[in-house]
């Protein structure tokens, strides 16, 4: 296989919301109440309830030389346009290979916390639903087989949660954000099936994708208070084995037989070492009693999990001992990780130095998702239009020109005035 | 090379310390004061300024069936007596296979915590040294060439730390064990080089390697309240990844170059996931203004550090991304996880389906030890006499039968009457 010939899906992209995604998902009279965008010194700002979310600059430095990288908010117009526009994240896409992307919200979070954080939770759970909307019905509906769209559920509301899963799985949506350490917001975490186990039944009759993004459960790290702006990036994948663990060895897996989990960002690096302590773990320990019905823990975690990775060179070498079924992979945009525009060269030669045959590529770039996620990625496009090679053919003029926040920023005051 | 031919080095066991040890190692007058074994309710429990410690079972089940196994406290006569008993620990060795151990404190904690909770800290340093001196001087010394001493110091003062660091080097000690995260003890974090950098600086000139045991640290992950004992066992290890990442990106290895770090019982199987994380943080987020020395922060870690593993399969395939320079064994005896006494078939199994060269299988098992530990494994004992089979040919007749803690007593008991 050439690197042309790749088709790449990626499940672990970022979505920034656009400032009027709630106007066409609300009746009128709760126009006034939902989420809004200020402005706060230049810079948009999305208030709820007295919460308050900006997005950081990190979260979108596609394209932005490394100088202006960092933590302080970002404008919208400081952005390259395919942060919050879809057709211009098509072309991204485009440009990049990608077919398909899965992507997480900004403002909202990745388990909802914005609106966790607010007050009248009613109110919320109504607001929520408009989001899920706009992301199923406007923003992956807008480029039929380009997206598969995500919601976000109302963590705080153990039936509300199932409610709001079946009315997006009745809209085709059959992917869901979640916290993955959910006691680190206050919430009662997965050993508490009393509290979710009636989410993981209705993920499981409806055939749902849970995603458990890294970053949310950070601070179950407890850190000296030296720790540098680092460890935040450079450990937050562990905190993925800790969701594993909760996962793996409470009773998540063990009592929801069909119950399939999505681990984002975690990168794949880390499964063999943990599985093969899991399985020397449960053969040692006996006394402990521990029972995964004649399965090994690492048996029953590969046919529950779905791990993916942007850049983990060592790890392909040993995907065998990973699991050949649980690898998918994710291009990250438009965070600082992501790999936009060289991905398909990025991946393609860690696929070949790994010594990756032609099926374990197509496995890791595109057929476990669309096993996984149940997504048929030729629907809409067929196969020789969804390679890389075919997509970017149709990206030649896409510009991928390193500007500073200040360029991107006149670039769309000039573009504005040119449209008006 | 055959399995008989292999050198064992054991870089992390456990020695369960006698209840006379201090004896011998203080003046009359403060014998009084030292810390003390007493019996509640017929089991061992040290006591020392208000502060208790006693021995968990799972901490010496060596020879226990499983489902003698457990967290209870247990009596030195209900152990395998290697535990505690040095010549009975040596003909364990022998029956294992292994020509040298380097041994962790039991009571004392791996960071001289129970010295470090007793109120009056210079009395706690005193009977530290005493507890080094016997550690070095009676225990080690007794079969010389078979166990690497290995001393506490003095945590909680900067300077009694370089004192005691110096006194034991003057005596052949040059390894140290040390809490792996300071600051879930409430102690200065590795960031803090005005009270670490005399400790590290002292180590660099007198060539003595601190050694991180896993454990110490664990609370640094903020578990949910109904975390089973399987998150103890399984993720310990990944506090080692917290370690090194305070090391490196912290002041520690940049600060210090020859400053030598031991990861003990964190296996090796996160070594390439995070280094390979860590050289692309580092070529990434070049906005954050890191300098390793134009090295790699790769480069920098494999020229610090040592890390072992019991059992680790797959980390074993990718030993050229860890580093073959950086990888040794441990037995972890008496602990839950030892594998007493078929080690050496454990082990040389692994390394077979591994694929490893005669001379990898030997940096494995001692040379990488003897170079980081400036150790000489032949000085006392000439090779041919130092092998797996030399040594099981010394040991025909060891007993290995599983027996209960009850019966383990009852023998105890009947040997004493004998003697008497």
């Amino acid at each position: 296989m050439n690197m042309d010939d790749l088709v790449l899906v990626s499940i672990d992209d970022h979505v920034v919301e656009p400032a009027d995604m709630f106007e066409r998902h609300l009746p009128e009279a709760y126009r006034d109440q939902a989420p809004k965008v200020v402005l706060v010194d230049g810079v948009e700002q999305w208030t709820f309830q007295g919460v308050k979310a900006g997005s950081a600059g990190l979260n979108a430095v596609v394209s932005w030389p490394k100088e202006d990288w960092g933590f302080e908010p970002a404008a919208y117009a400081e952005m390259r346009p395919g942060a919050h526009d879809v057709d211009e994240r098509v072309r991204d896409m485009n440009r990049n290979g990608v077919l398909a992307s899965m992507c997480f919200a900004s403002f909202a979070g990745f388990a909802s916390s914005f609106f966790y954080e607010a007050p009248d939770k009613d109110l919320s759970t109504f607001m929520l639903s408009a989001y899920n909307d706009w992301h199923i019905d406007d923003f992956a509906a807008s480029h039929p087989g380009r997206f598969i769209p995500m919601a976000l559920l109302p963590v705080w509301d153990s039936e509300g949660m199932v409610a709001e899963a079946k009315r997006v799985a009745s809209k085709g949506c059959r992917s869901i954000s979640m916290p993955e350490l959910p006691h680190t917001m206050g919430l009662p975490s997965f050993h508490n099936l009393d509290y979710w186990g009636p989410l993981f039944e209705a993920c499981v009759d409806e055939n749902i994708v849970l995603n458990m993004h890294i970053g949310q459960g950070f601070n179950a790290i407890k850190q000296p208070p030296e720790a540098g702006v680092d460890d935040l990036m450079i450990l937050a994948t562990q905190v993925s084995v800790f969701c594993a663990q909760e996962l793996l060895w409470g009773g998540p897996f063990k009592q929801y037989p069909g119950l399939k989990v999505a681990l984002s960002e975690g990168g794949i690096g880390w499964i063999p070492f943990y599985l093969d302590r899991c399985d020397r773990h449960y053969k040692n320990q006996t006394w402990i009693g521990h029972d995964f019905g004649g399965k090994l823990p690492s048996e029953v975690f590969r046919e529950h999990a779905l791990a993916c990775f942007i850049t983990d060179p060592t790890a392909l070498k040993v995907r065998h001992d990973i699991g050949m079924d649980i690898i998918a992979w994710e291009c990250d945009y438009p965070h600082s990780d992501c790999i936009w525009p060289d991905a398909p060269e990025t991946l393609y030669k860690e696929m070949v130095d790994a010594g990756c045959t032609d099926g374990e590529m197509d496995q890791i770039t595109w057929s476990n998702v669309a096993r996984f996620f149940d997504y048929d990625p030729f629907q809409h496009i067929p196969k020789e239009q969804a390679t890389v090679g075919a997509l970017r053919a149709q990206a030649t003029d896409v510009d991928t020109s390193i500007r500073s926040r200040t360029e991107w920023k006149k670039l769309a005051e000039a573009q504005a005035q040119a449209t008006n």
